[in-house]
């Protein structure tokens, strides 16, 4: 038995353990994690130096910024484990009860998934959340962390394991292979009669990977490719300040905005506007202006660069706005139907019918009328935290919090029934 | 574009209509194709008998019988469509309202799937059955039959088209390949961006080349190894007319045990009893006898074949019954841990204690005290229909009804709140 085959072993003897564990339990068990991660802190300092130091050899300056660590993103980390205490325990609630003419009682209850893979990229605090979340939900994780971050995150799981041990807790709880090639990511993805399910996180090359490979049930997450439509009737001040936080709020974060569809009937006064809010005011006040990518009909009212063909099909990330032109509501639709990821749109729009048009007609995880779809995360949504948001329609849409991370089964009480 | 990329770009196109229609409309339309498939007996006789006639060169004759059509098979077909129409409609219902602190208004409703692609065998009704669920649940479906029923199926979906047609909507909310061969259910399960979900209906093989093939999602069905474990304390009439139903009623579905376990407190008693009831009763009232395969402390109690190395990982869908004995509850948990595909146990006991031990413990879509596993089935759950039972725990678990065809997704109203 090589080395993975052993983890995943552990991790699915370990799982109906985890799965009968009462919520005090698993609260103390994050209590101690929490502590130990605290006291850490050098240890999970010095490993970082090193990844960050061979990272600074290689990778840009954002990158090694989102890898780095410093006492306070530990200490975030922390009390990032504590907060998952105090949300409600998602197993073992009742969602249905239904009594059967034949006198069966059939009750409905959530469960654990079993045992869940994550596949991630370089932000060590991923390692801290996701353990946190997958415990909290009765769950094993399997980490599969970036080869980046891999002392950092490496440190992380060896003292979440000896604090889950402290606890008198199996260490197999939470696991992190120590192989960080695509072999073992791919082992992961095959995996098949031991991770009930594996959830991506991380850019759009790691998703369709795991898609195109994954031979166990897998949940695409997180690209966005979302849309504002500014409807004829939209509040102009209204529309420019949502266009503006979706997309320079965070760029580089999947629920930022990339498109915008702008009505005809509004083009040439609200165009001239966005141009100024996004690229003049932003270049007067010395923050980075909006590359305007234009659609032939607002390169007509506004200057700025022409779209590409891939313009409207691209995840910029970036701070670069797609702008297109649309004669209705139902063109809006038609655009978002053909070119969305389906994670998150909005309308702007003072019309009730026009929003409950577009509301009801966009597939999409979210879709918002008169706010910005930078909201499309699971705080924001009240769910007080998130796994990832699923951009795909089976099991779970959207922000995933602890009740995604859970299935159920029947219990069935009869006394003697047969058919 | 070739004839199955054709298939797959009009299913696509035809969803977000599926997806508006009214309840009234989708129960009109089920209504109309209901009254065209009875009207339609004849051609799908024919069709039918083409079928039969092939099949009789080289299947078995339990597969011509499942095969072979009759005025009243297409009866039943047709009033299976009627029944779909008294079920509730599981779109647009609101599953939670959310009101944040900023002020956003979050509503998660209920939403099609999409497209569904259903890759099944030679069941006929399997096709009116299919396409039914999936209309009233707001789903375009496209239904890839097996090639021996290939003519019966593609008449009964080209009824059912013209029923659509008629009603003044798209053709395309149901379709088939004409293409059977595997290279067809190829296509579909690497249909990404077209599929939305993909149920593959059929024997073990089926299922497993869907799971090791299918880069859409696909919900793993059917497949059950279901156990029934005799408690020390189970009443030995209850626990026998148990074992008899699950085992004799109907070996040939996933819902039938296959496995038996037994207390070695009440082995010597129990087991005599049951080889009576099974084998020597069965085999004096001119029924087949079923075939016990023993373990050691079994066979050192009744007469019986040895159980080999195979037999307690084997969904045998015949009138064999493996038996072992195990001495706690604690075992029979481990044991079927280690061979069970999650489908469905049993336990007999008049202990409420460890019933209740054993159904959170048993980690089963369903898990019964003292009832058949040959309840789980959509209808007698009591969903008034099932489209298959999942196995796995993403999405769904257990018989899926019309519910479990449906997605959500959140609508987010606001008055310009920006992040």
């Amino acid at each position: 038995m090589d080395a993975m085959q052993e983890l995943l072993t552990r991790a699915k003897a370990a799982a109906p353990h985890l799965a009968m564990l009462s919520t005090k339990e698993k609260n103390n068990a994050l209590l101690h994690m929490a502590k130990r991660l605290r006291e850490g802190a050098e240890e999970i300092l010095a490993a970082n130096r090193e990844d960050v130091a061979a990272a600074k050899e290689k990778l840009g300056s954002v990158m090694v910024d989102r890898l780095a660590l410093s006492e306070a993103r530990i200490e975030a980390m922390a009390k990032g484990i504590e907060d998952v205490v105090s949300l409600a325990d998602p197993v073992g609630l009742i969602g249905e009860e239904i009594v059967r003419p034949n006198g069966l009682q059939i009750t409905r209850v959530s469960v654990p998934l079993g045992v869940i893979a994550i596949i991630y990229e370089s932000r060590p605090n991923v390692t801290s959340d996701a353990a946190a979340l997958c415990l909290k939900s009765g769950n094993v994780c399997i980490l599969r962390g970036g080869k980046d971050a891999f002392h950092t995150s490496y440190t992380i799981v060896n003292i979440l394991r000896r604090a889950l041990a402290e606890c008198g807790l199996s260490e197999d709880f939470v696991s992190m292979p120590q192989d960080t090639s695509r072999e073992s990511a791919a082992r992961l993805m095959a995996a098949v009669d031991y991770v009930d399910a594996l959830i991506p996180r991380g850019g759009a090359g790691l998703i369709r990977a795991c898609v195109e490979q994954a031979r166990v049930p897998c949940i695409q997450t997180g690209t966005g490719i979302c849309h504002i439509y500014v409807d004829a009737e939209a509040d102009p001040s209204m529309a420019l300040s949502i266009v503006e936080n979706a997309k320079t709020s965070r760029p580089s974060v999947c629920n930022a905005a990339e498109v915008c569809l702008v009505h005809a009937a509004v083009a040439s006064e609200f165009l001239p506007r966005l141009k100024a809010r996004l690229v003049d005011d932003r270049r007067a006040a010395g923050l980075v202006p909006v590359e305007l990518r234009l659609d032939p009909r607002a390169a007509a009212i506004i200057d700025g660069m022409p779209a590409g063909e891939q313009d409207f099909d691209t995840e910029f990330l970036d701070y670069v706005l797609a702008v297109r032109v649309v004669d209705t509501v139902e063109d809006a639709i038609a655009h978002i139907a053909a070119h969305s990821t389906h994670h998150s749109e909005a309308i702007v729009t003072a019309n009730g019918e026009t929003a409950a048009r577009f509301t009801r007609a966009v597939d999409s995880a979210a879709v918002y009328h008169n706010a910005s779809t930078r909201f499309t995360d699971g705080g924001e949504f009240g769910l007080g935290c998130e796994i990832g948001i699923s951009t795909q329609k089976l099991h779970a849409r959207g922000p995933m919090g602890l009740r995604e991370l859970t299935s159920y089964k029947y219990i069935v009480r009869g006394n003697g029934q047969v058919r």
